[in-house]
Formats: structure tokens, sequence, C-alpha cells
């Protein structure tokens, strides 16, 4: 039987959160139901609110770092049973069978993912609806077992930001000898320090304000650099193995690109609206790569989830209450925030 | 003791080319001293010769696609032998200290590269004279050993235009069972079809005139599209695994990146004088890359000249005397070339 829930919820593009009823799905024989505990604030969250992407639709529920415990289970589940801890990231379905699915990029599906908000949802017609809600309903297949032993609500945010960071940082091979830049520092890039930090790199965080280089190294960076200090920058010029760059505005990429090593790579996991200009000697000299990376698959988000247990890495949260979301969202647009905020569900009523 | 020979010279930027007389060093205990047999007219030679780089000294002399005959060995030479066959592409001289060139790419060395032309002489002081001459004179580590079976006069471009491409086809790993796309058909990209072809991969052109594309069927590509032609270039989408960029001008790198499977890399290997504008979205959707190769090392020219042999692998040329040198260079100019010019430097007196 389906459920009635309240759920945190934008009646239309522009409009603030509001405490509404709306239903789940009454679960299929794989399928797993979990209260929700606590949901983290991205900023994708927001741009899908305010339609940023022309792809919203509404009445819209956002919410995709979403960590609870099971409550109920299909018959055919077998990974999970009740009183488990669960949990979502984006992705809650994929076509399962495409070489993207084989190879488990489901990130990457030929038929395109489903994702935890704002996509059309197969079974109960109409878009997803996600986190920000009292529970929620998942194909077993794509949901998480969540470690007992980290802080729930400061490890919410992995579910989207860590694992956005973790697998660039894997795919290109971070690790002991190598010097991983990061650039920006806000939800991801905090993650992405002490992910690299974990992985044995040499960290150092470009940034173009002097207390987030003093907020960098309290972070664990081993160097933080403000970006316009040219003498400071100079210093790393082809030297560093691969800069996650995590800015979602226009910026200059090149100056980052004079920073890499042979064969590095800056890995932009952001995504700013307009187009960046790429100088041809900057590539060309040092076989150098500017890349993307895109969330991560589900069988990568739960290895990162085991890699953030045994290092206890989580995310710097502000834990706040339902009614709090709007004010949230607003210094969230204002970039006001160290690093993520975390909705307390039980708050919701 | 040094010799003075007949050479192409350039006095001063924007002049024609003229027949005058230079000086070559006195052999060192580890130089090989050649005949120039035929030289290669390459696009970075007219840049150069305009000072397109800003950085022209005059006179100047061009030519780093070099094949000719040993007519004289310094004491330490082993690897040569008056009447050997001899070749020079763009680099004459590195640090052979430094961690590029411990790795075998002297085009990546730390204190710079001496080119075949136009870079400062640390042995004769003044800037290195190229290949537009009756001699040459060079380090034997950076001389290369040319094989015999080759047509000469059509292996020159082999020098710069065919390491430029070989060496990323071999870095991305082009072979059987991979697409390889060749955007651009000119000097490099006409090498590039050949040199794929050869190491197994499929081949696709991508080239913006109907002519051209017949004519990269003919060289050996498996399919070649007008990228003008939507519909084609749809039905590559997401499905080409490498990309080599020969285009020289600003051009929109985003309708490539998207015909890339998930890690393929577009590879520039051309220097439009303006940056080129990326869109996030088509990078971060599929893990893609935009990347940068510049030439190649002694080492791997050495393998590629070895590959080309191997498989009987030469330039499409128009072989001119030397006094059609400035008509040449006008034609080069318009792009007015199949595929390269070489000169028959026995024409040179």
């Amino acid at each position: 039987m389906a459920s009635e829930i309240k759920a945190l919820v934008a009646e239309k593009a522009g409009t603030t959160l509001s405490p509404l009823t709306i239903s789940r799905r009454e679960l299929m024989p794989d399928d797993v139901q979990f209260d929700v505990l606590y949901c983290g604030i991205c900023h994708s969250d927001l741009h899908q609110m305010q339609n940023d992407f022309g792809m919203s639709q509404y009445p819209m529920v956002p919410g995709h770092e979403i960590v609870g415990k099971v409550t109920a289970i299909g018959s055919d589940v077998t990974k999970f049973k009740v009183g488990d801890l669960a949990a979502v990231g984006c992705i809650v379905d994929s076509c399962g069978s495409c070489a993207s699915c084989d190879g488990k990029l489901e990130q990457f599906c030929e038929q395109g993912v489903t994702f935890s908000f704002n996509s059309a949802d197969k079974y109960s017609g109409g878009q997803t609806l996600g986190g920000f809600s009292k529970s929620y309903v998942c194909k077993e297949a794509y949901t998480l077992k969540m470690p007992e032993s980290l802080d729930l609500a400061a490890a919410a945010p992995l579910l989207c930001a860590g694992i956005t960071v973790y697998s660039p940082l894997r795919h290109w091979n971070a690790g002991k000898g190598k010097k991983v830049g990061v650039v920006g520092l806000g939800g991801l890039g905090h993650m992405a320090i002490k992910m690299a930090k974990a992985m044995g790199a040499e960290v150092i965080v470009f940034t173009t304000s002097q207390n987030k280089a003093a907020d960098a190294k309290r972070l664990g960076a081993h160097d933080a650099v403000v970006s316009t200090d040219k003498v400071k920058m100079a210093e790393y010029a082809s030297k560093v193995d691969l800069i996650i760059d995590t800015v979602s505005a226009k910026h200059d990429v090149n100056e980052y690109l004079n920073l890499l090593a042979i064969d590095g790579s800056v890995v932009l996991v952001g995504l700013p609206p307009e187009p960046l200009e790429i100088g041809a000697f900057n590539i060309v000299m040092g076989r150098r790569s500017f890349s993307g990376s895109n969330i991560g698959g589900i069988a990568e988000t739960q290895e990162m989830l085991g890699f953030c247990d045994k290092h206890n890495i989580t995310a710097d949260i502000e834990l706040i209450k339902a009614s709090e979301v709007n004010q949230a969202f607003e210094r969230l647009a204002k970039g006001d925030v160290k690093y993520r905020f975390v909705i307390d569900m039980s708050t919701l009523s």
C-alpha cells in the first residue's frame, strides 16, 4: 500500500519549501523503504528548485544525500533487513543492461539514469520525489549500506559531495607521492581535501580568499594558495599531478593547467553555465588534460562509504531543523555555509 | 673546421627565402654531419618565418623534417658511419638530465629543448639554422637512423607531421577495436589516417569539405564525415574513443567532445592562436578529456620510423625544387597542398 508522508515541497519555480503531504509507492519485491534520518543540502538542489537547467518539474521535493533506517523490505530483498542503516545518493535506477551499467558506471547509463528527485518515475508516474521527506523507497540495487560507526548527519553529504570528488581522485590515481590540487573550498572542495589526504597525497588548496586558505589547512591541506598570489602560484608551476576543480562559476582554467606536471589533469566536477576558455599551449605543452567527472557508480559509492568509514571521514556540517530549510537555502545561495547544511529530518512534522 | 654551405635564408620577418651562404660548426666529438637530401615544409616553418609566435630571430633558415646521408662523424660517434642515412626532426638538443629527458620526453625538457632552427645555439652562438640547406650538423644522440627502404622524399614529413600524430595515437592506445577520429585533413591529418589504420583502429575523418572527405577514404579512412552534416555527426555521438584534432584555427571542440565514448579524449596537436571554448557538460558527462600533445621524444621518433618502415607509411607529397620554395609557401598559406611539400635539396646551388 502506498504511504502518505510529510515532505518539504517546492510547489513551483522560485517558491520556498513548505511541509506538505506526498505519497511513496507500495513496495515492489525488490524495494527497500526507510525513514529518512538526515538529508544534506547540495547546490544542485538549489539549481533544480530554481529551474536553472530548464528541466524542473513541480511540485518538487529536493534532496539526494539521504541517510535513513530501514522500515520495510520487499519480498525479494536480501541485502537489507528492518532496522538496518541505509543510504541513497543521486541515482535510484538505470537501465541495468547497457555498456555503462555493465561497467558499473551507472552515472553514464545510455538510457539515462533515474535521479533521486526531479526525474521521470518509471513506476509511479510523475517525478521522483527526493529526500527532504520522512521516508524514501528505493530499489535494493541502488540502496547503499551505511556504515554504523560514522556520524550519520555528517556522513549524509558523502552521498553526493563525497562521491563526486572520490571518483575522480580514484580514477586519476591520487595517492602517495602525488601532489593533488583542489580548486575552490566549498562542499565538494572540503571533502576532496579530506579524501585526497587519506589516500596519501600531498594536498594543495587554491582559493580566492585568505580566510578559506587558513581553513583549508585546518581541514588538513598541506598547503593553501590564494590564487591571486602570483608568486606562490608560480612555485607550483608544472608540479601538480591532479587538480580537482570544484568551481561552478566561469573561471580561468588556464592558470591551473599551467600548474600541472606532465600528463597531469585538471578535472572539472562543477558545472559552470558558461563555456571555459582553454589556451592550446597550456595543454599541448606537457601533454596535459582538461577533463570532467560526474558523481560515481553505485559500487564505487559503496566503496567510498567503506573508505570513509575506515578513515573516519565525514563532512563539516551545520545541522538544521526542517523549519530552517528556506533560510539555509538563502545562505547557500550566498556561499555562506561551512561546508554543508544537513536537515535533521526528525524535526519535520 | 666550420663549413660554408648554401641554404635558403629569410633575412627578416616577412621576406621570402633566398639562397645564401651559412656556416655549419666544426664537428664536436659527438656530432654527425650529413648532406641534406630532402626537407619537408611544415606550417610551423611559415609561422616562424612570419614571426607569428613573436620569438623569431633573423637571418633564419627554416626546415625541421630533414633526411640526409652522413658525410662525416665526430671521434666519439658509434651509431653512424659515413654513407649511412640519417634524419633530424624538431629537436637537436636538450638538457639530458631532467625528469622529462630521463623519461624520454625530451620535448618537455625542463630547461627547454633546442629546436633544429630558430633556437639559441649553445655551441656556435646565435640561432640554430634549419634543414633548408645543403648540410646539417647534429649531436649523435638527437640524430635518427633512417630506414633504407622508405621513399626518402616522402618519408621526410614523418620527422614532424608523423611523430606529432604517432605519439598521441600510441599514448592514448589507438589500435584494434578502437574508433579513432581525425579532425582536419592536412599534413598531420593525412598521416594520422595512415598510422591509426596501420595500428588496427577504425578511422573516421571529420572535415569541412566534401572533396577532402572523398580523399580521406582514398587515404584509407573507414569513414569520412563532413562536419556540417548533423545527421552523420549524430551517428557517431558517444562512439569514438580518441580524436586527433589537427586544426590550427579557432573551431568548436564541443561537437567533437560529444562524439567521444566514456573516458574518451580529444587530443589537440594544432596550435590555434585563440583560446578554445569548452562546455562543462561535454566533459563532465562521460568523463571525457580535452588534451594536448606536442611532437614526441627522440626514442619514440625512432620507434615511429621503424613502424612506418614496417607498414610502408610515408606522406603524400609534392616534391619541389629549391627555386620553387617561395611559391610553395604561398600555396601552403592558402592550404593548397596535398599533403606536404618536400624540397629536393640537390636542386639548391
